[in-house]
């Protein structure tokens, strides 16, 4: 599978069931939501200013999206957790390059990850913020089935702060 | 990583936290255990009873382990899951073949899976069972976690009916 096709195939609406593992503390948390991710051209006002920000040329990007999230966990079901980030991939290789963020996933920043399709079709990213790093494995079991499993690292690398499994069904339109 | 460094990186006592998520239904179940996974030599009882069970000679496997495990789940924590299982691999190509299991993972019969080793160090492993497929992925995250991905498919290979998440942390000797 291509980044491109990869990408294609993650447009639509979601359900998500996602657990997270604190690992020092094997705590456990649940979090429901409904993520939506849509196509964002290269004109785009949103992949305009994030190529602005990170200051690369929008020529150099390949395909854009926005994702947006909103849901909850078990540990605070009056909290609302939602978001919007707008991401853009710029190849380096066939099959690896840089991921464009402008709300990263361990940190709410503006992030660039390095990215690679594997042989088996999974997408890998790995992000260094700040204070931690982190890993990312998404692929499909089905076309209607995205699987992702996240790591946080401590920023030196070696340690595992915890780790998520999301499971996405896509929402079949009636 | 080749399927031996594999095999020989999980031998040790491990805590697992295992997340499972029920498709259908949006549910979660967490399950927190303990797996410990020991070599055993081919002229092994067991590794001799599992190979007459698959008629396999014992000179055509490669590694094999002894699985054993006990935890509890948040459905229900009276009840204590328990097991112990015997595998072997035979190798079919220098990153593939075939896993013997006396016990199953979808099923608890005798069943044969086929393996492979990805290039990014995921030992993939696929079992067809009477009513339904398994699909696991086993990696490292450091030397001393694992993290596992269990796919639980429809006999037809199409739906996922279940998929969980398993940490497993090595316990480290005082």
């Amino acid at each position: 599978m291509t980044v491109d096709e990869f990408f294609e195939k993650s447009v639509g609406e979601w359900s998500s069931q996602r657990s997270s593992h604190n690992l020092a503390w094997a705590q456990f948390e649940a979090i429901t939501s409904d993520i939506t991710i849509t196509k964002k051209t290269a004109n785009d006002d949103e992949v305009v200013s994030l190529c602005r920000q990170h200051e690369i040329a929008v020529e150099e990007t390949d395909v854009s999206i926005a994702m947006s999230w909103e849901g909850e966990s078990d540990w605070d079901e009056d909290e609302v957790m939602e978001g919007t980030a707008v991401m853009s991939v710029v190849k380096d290789g066939p099959a690896n390059g840089r991921l464009l963020r402008s709300v990263g996933y361990a940190e709410t920043i503006p992030a660039v990850g390095k990215w690679e399709m594997t042989e088996d079709g999974v997408f890998v990213l790995h992000t260094f913020y700040e204070a931690a790093a982190a890993e990312e494995r998404i692929w499909f079991a089905t076309p209607n089935l995205r699987m992702r499993v996240s790591l946080i690292r401590t920023s030196s690398g070696n340690g595992v702060v915890t780790a998520s499994f999301s499971t996405e069904i896509r929402k079949l339109r009636p």
